[in-house]
């Protein structure tokens, strides 16, 4: 929409101060940027092709206000988790990230944010080597969109319908403390108070996510099939069962969660860990065979990896198209939860809920 | 953001409704999408390398509700020009199109909306053979996220830093209508009222533009330079002088303009078509030698291609930075505009202006 530039501060001017940096010319991380032949400040930015055996991955998250996250969040928090969901994308399908674009409509310029924003962003940008090539800005509800791509060789994607009957299924990390964070944080649970140095630890699992890029990559040719648990384990770990048309059984009790969450209740460890997002571990699957070398990956990542259960066959009933029929979720005592509680687990996260 | 899935239809039954499509398996098309080996549906899309003389071209633009567009914009027409414009920015750099994500966010599910919103993506999709293959849907202020994703042959991009001293500059199309068409809908001109046959041509350049995608690919080995005319030809010319370190004389009432601006004032017909933004056609430069070979493809695509102006030596003086310095407007009797004249038509379109 065509309009008068009365203001000084301008679009370009934002580009250029907060965004616009030297890094494709600073010598320490210039091997990185090898694959960016032109940067921001054109009308588009050129990125060299992969080597021919290998292919383009890309993923788009955009994250709003008051949705996904709330108005007074740490502006630099904030600038590291908008670039680490979509890299926990690139993770889930075995991808090295090579750059991204971000497109962040603001209210209005606040220096004070965008300079905590942008510094966030720069370090995660930085830390896996992953520049920021393009993108647009504009004033508007706040609203950042990024979109990251990443090079994989060609066959070595972990699709989410690779997984076969038998694999076992893997997660990463530790479950649930970001929904943990999340009740904490809106007075879900009022009686729970945790002391600082505990609260620190579960706020940043919610706040300042590790994709789990080196996971993914070390993967590749390991697991059968990822996903990122953005959405919750179980919710996520559904899709995996409906494009690899099969079924899983879980130890819900093996699935690993923080010396926090262990302290809670039964019945909040499970809501928490089970059905509980924004988590970005992978939960992966792999030929039984595979067990030790996961494990060796593991140890050299110095990341947790906890196998939770076992893919099998799908049962050929009409219904087996339900989510819940594809999940057996077992305690601890070998017993098989009822249909209702595993519903209750299953119902991920979703956008467009009105609640 | 966790939450509970408590409607019927969520995110992913969105997906599936509007923006999932099998148009990847429809053979009609399918020969258009060999470059897309996995569309919507996982954690990444996945596309096969360009051929390893190629580069990939990578550009994003965000539409922003009563910045972009108003409210009651036909949702037809946006879907149609949320990717336009992204296309355009690839057609600037000489690029084909490829693929390209969508992040929407959505304050409401209005199904009549989105059916028409897709149906107007989809077609221009088609039309430029350049499938949608991934996103991100959520509830928010309705924004609209695109990144586009194209191929173009290594050296052959038609980057804004090319321009050449003695270069002819041309612009395709006719400019200054989507301007004209933004001030009847606002009725910042009153007197003004087209005839019904006139606004729906008007009209349909504001709201529906044709990005210059096949013009952006013969230039590919013609032109020194491009940019896409979407803020205003002065104002994007201008970032061909800056990267370019030269200046241009332009003979302002050369600059091609539809038969109804033709009818309007002298004064706003250079206001539209120098100032305004919102056109789409390309700006580009070109040795002298290569008018012949531009007039053929402009003979061949059935569009008007004009020579406007000339690529001339920058002064060395320090105040050479300013946009106003680089610029020499030259009226039909040959003479220079008053530098006050000239800045009034290079103020550009800004985002966060505060008009």
């Amino acid at each position: 929409m065509a309009s008068d530039k009365s203001q000084q501060f301008g679009e370009f001017d934002l580009i250029n101060k907060y965004f616009l940096r030297n890094s494709l010319s600073n010598p320490s991380i210039d091997h990185h940027h090898e694959q960016v032949l032109l940067g921001i400040g054109d009308d588009c930015a050129l990125l060299a092709p992969p080597p021919s055996d290998h292919m383009l991955a890309v993923t788009s998250d955009m994250l709003v206000e008051n949705r996904h996250f709330f108005s007074d969040a740490d502006p630099k928090l904030l600038g590291h988790k908008s670039l680490a969901v979509n890299l926990s994308d690139l993770a889930a399908m075995g991808a090295k990230p090579t750059a991204f674009t971000l497109s962040i409509a603001l209210p209005h310029i606040n220096h004070a944010w965008l300079s905590a924003f942008s510094e966030g962003l720069h370090a995660i940008s930085d830390q896996f080597h992953c520049p920021l090539i393009g993108g647009d800005t504009t004033s508007g509800p706040l609203t950042i969109a990024i979109t990251a791509m990443g090079y994989l060789p060609k066959k070595s994607a972990l699709k989410r319908s690779g997984a076969k009957v038998g694999d076992d299924i893997w997660v990463s990390g530790e479950v649930g403390d970001a929904r943990y964070a999340l009740g904490i944080r809106r007075g879900e649970w009022p009686s729970i108070r945790p002391d600082a140095s505990s609260w620190t630890k579960i706020a940043l699992r919610m706040d300042a996510p590790q994709p789990r890029v080196d996971l993914g990559i070390a993967l590749r040719d390991v697991a059968h099939s990822a996903v990122d648990i953005s959405d919750g384990l179980l919710g996520d770990l559904q899709h995996i069962l409906k494009a690899s048309q099969c079924q899983a059984a879980i130890q819900i009790d093996q699935v690993p969660v923080s010396t926090q969450l262990q302290l809670e209740s039964q019945a909040m460890r499970r809501i928490c860990s089970l059905r509980g997002g924004d988590d970005y571990e992978l939960c992966f699957t792999a030929p039984r065979q595979n067990a030790a070398q996961i494990e060796a990956i593991g140890r050299n990542l110095n990341l947790r990896l906890t196998k939770i259960g076992n893919i099998t066959e799908a049962p050929i009933s009409s219904s087996s198209n339900d989510a819940i029929h594809r999940m057996e979720l077992i305690d601890q005592q070998g017993e098989r939860l009822p249909l209702q509680e595993v519903q209750m687990y299953l119902k991920s996260f979703d956008h467009f809920d009105v609640a």
